[in-house]
């Protein structure tokens, strides 16, 4: 855990800023969940390896009783959300009847997850999810997609792509290869390393698990013969008769729009080695990356299932996530990544012998003008005070002069 | 705990952007602090009552051994913050040296109490806190009570008033009263409920706890005697010899100068009998509320010792809290309450029969006037749809036509 310096929190504002209003421009809407959820909803599998790092909450007067706890369950109610997804779905559950339909919905707020403190990694971190519950066309994930790239890019993130694959897609190819049917998941688990190691430890770790060796080859080869400028087409020539026509023709609709959509503003690529970690999708998957910056910025996919399994009604569903603290990162590093920030400025004044009422009218032209005031007392030694407001990031100062408008000059970055 | 519904989250937004724009033209700062502190920091004292409410975190992993725990203290590490005040403490003490001085901070965010559940209160909250930390002069509470009514005012809250008092003001009536110096606290904490219950369950309340009749009844006819008219002026007169000569002058300076700025925006008034519930102000406490609706708005005070006690090095400070969750509730009740958000529309289309790539074009033509356009399914039937979007709070919708400029029509209100 950790606290957000006033410098950040300007970045961190203006980002979740961008992201609302381009998804409300596609007719999104903001909702909220609470941080706490009942404990039974944090643990019930839908949250995988996540569902072990809850903070859990301790119960309250009677119902805590210490002498008679045998486990942790019988000490705790609520925990603290570890993502935005399980409790949207139980959100969408609780409040269906009032809510518009479908729902397009936008998150963005804080999870916790009780991990080993490590570099870049905090125990609570923002995230953001946009989803679509309730159509199950494929015109959903169109629109997810231009949106989401509408959004990073104007964030100013240079060189985006869209890499797009399906579940389904990948289901096609295990058969195809002849993985056994109930063992699929390790297959894709092993796959979703690509990104990360060789082709060789790859193979290694489908050869250690069990797998057969004529399966791996296979699609080892099927990788390998695959060109991204083959594209979808040649995939589906290939596996014709595992794969699904319906899925394969939402798939091609889906790059094909997109891509008549991206004006040069974005990529759209077929790749059929993507995986998404979670084991909760059922359909398209996708992710977003930029060639300036390593790992994705943006992924996500079909869930059709996961909300049925907690209203007990089916509800098609697919979603973005936006790696927010990334994006912020990102912002941060960059010299011109402030944000739309205002101009700040100082005022400085002496409290003994000016005008106050001259200064705060001073002050409210100056604000009237579009910069942000701060007064400020003047310090004894003008040098050293003019480096510590720049160190502070302010912009420029003005001196009160017994004037309603006293001049701005502005400072160097020479003090930062 | 609760979920915030669409229309709600919009308001909510809203509200947090005109708050935080207004003070950070008053060059205010935002900082964050994490969710969870030590649970150390929220048993120290500091928080009074509140500190029973703490949602307390179980220990994990090998630092949670239930066999040996004799007591709630050896399960916990963690607590959830119950209000912004003790964490910008502990921010402050850890981050001050890299971070201006003096600090304006504004803070909006959630906190926790674990309270009963009643109506109109929930367990999770925002709060929204402004405050100014490092400045003695009491020129900080007249910029926190300009830039608090602007915020309100741009809010469009009407008829404001600020009350003031000063702690050291209430201490010379208790004194000059003839109290016993160490049971004043309890004289002011019946004097706070002035504002609920009339004068004479007060003079039962002082009576019932033991304070002498004479020292009650000179205190009441204090108060009677005093007029809002009568001023300050009137009050010195009164205590002479009871009140510190430069605690009188910095209230007058205040009341002075903030009454020269109010240009008819909102009153300020002087009462003596404002009290403000926490035991750690020092100095000019404030509130503000509006002739139009019960309860206070906004509140707060100056507390220059609470710092020091967490620092361990003395920093003046004062600040105000704005009832985030109170100017929400009154915003929802107005007709015109619903903020500035985007027009809203839905672009009706046909998933089979319209050409996707047109249809995206022409959302795209819409977006660009300035409307939020959502693209929906065209229903069977053409009534039950449009209102079901107006009950949605759709502003309007157009279907598309096969062109890139379909015409917008307006709904009525007849549908919510």
């Amino acid at each position: 855990m950790r606290d957000i310096l006033p410098d950040e929190a300007e970045v961190r504002d203006a980002t979740a800023g961008t992201i609302l209003s381009v998804y409300r421009r596609y007719g999104f809407r903001r909702v909220e969940t609470p941080a706490l959820e009942n404990i039974q909803l944090l643990t019930r599998g839908e949250g995988g390896e996540n569902e072990k790092l809850v903070f859990k909450v301790l119960k309250r007067g009677d119902k805590l009783d210490l002498a008679q706890a045998a486990s942790e369950a019988d000490l705790v109610d609520l925990g603290l959300r570890f993502d935005l997804t399980v409790p949207l779905a139980r959100y969408y559950a609780h409040n269906h009847a009032r809510l518009p339909k479908p729902l397009k919905a936008v998150q963005i707020g804080p999870v916790w997850r009780a991990e080993r403190p490590q570099r870049g990694r905090y125990r609570q971190f923002t995230q953001c999810d946009i989803d679509v519950l309730g159509v199950r066309s494929e015109f959903a994930e169109i629109e997810l997609i231009l949106a989401t790239t509408e959004a990073l890019g104007e964030l100013g993130l240079p060189d985006l792509t869209v890499r797009i694959n399906d579940r389904r897609l990948l289901v096609a190819i295990a058969r195809w290869c002849g993985f056994a049917p109930d063992r699929h998941d390790s297959v894709f688990i092993a796959l979703d390393k690509l990104d990360k190691v060789d082709r060789a430890a790859v193979v290694d770790e489908l050869e250690r698990v069990g797998h057969p060796a004529d399966a791996i080859s296979r699609m080892m080869s099927l990788f390998a013969e695959f060109q991204p400028d083959l594209g979808l087409a040649w995939m589906r020539e290939r596996l014709k008769t595992e794969m699904d026509a319906a899925a394969f023709e939402a798939l091609a609709r889906i790059i094909g729009v997109v891509e008549g959509q991206a004006a040069g503003r974005f990529r759209i690529a077929f790749d059929p080695t993507l995986v998404r970690g979670m084991s909760y999708y059922t359909g398209p998957i996708f992710e977003i990356g930029s060639s300036r910056f390593p790992s994705s910025i943006a992924g996500g996919g079909r869930y059709d299932e996961m909300i049925g399994k907690i209203l007990g009604q089916d509800v098609p569903a697919t979603g973005f996530s936006i790696g927010f603290e990334r994006v912020v990162s990102i912002l941060l590093e960059r010299p011109d990544g402030r944000g739309r920030r205002d101009k700040r400025i100082a005022l400085l004044f002496a409290e003994k012998t000016d005008d106050l009422r001259m200064v705060l009218r001073a002050a409210g032209r100056l604000r009237a003008e579009g910069l942000s005031v701060s007064l400020e007392l003047r310090g004894k030694k003008r040098g050293p005070q003019l480096a510590t407001l720049s160190a502070h990031g302010f912009e420029g100062f003005a001196e009160f002069d017994g004037t309603e408008q006293p001049a701005v000059r502005w400072l160097g970055d020479a003090g930062r």
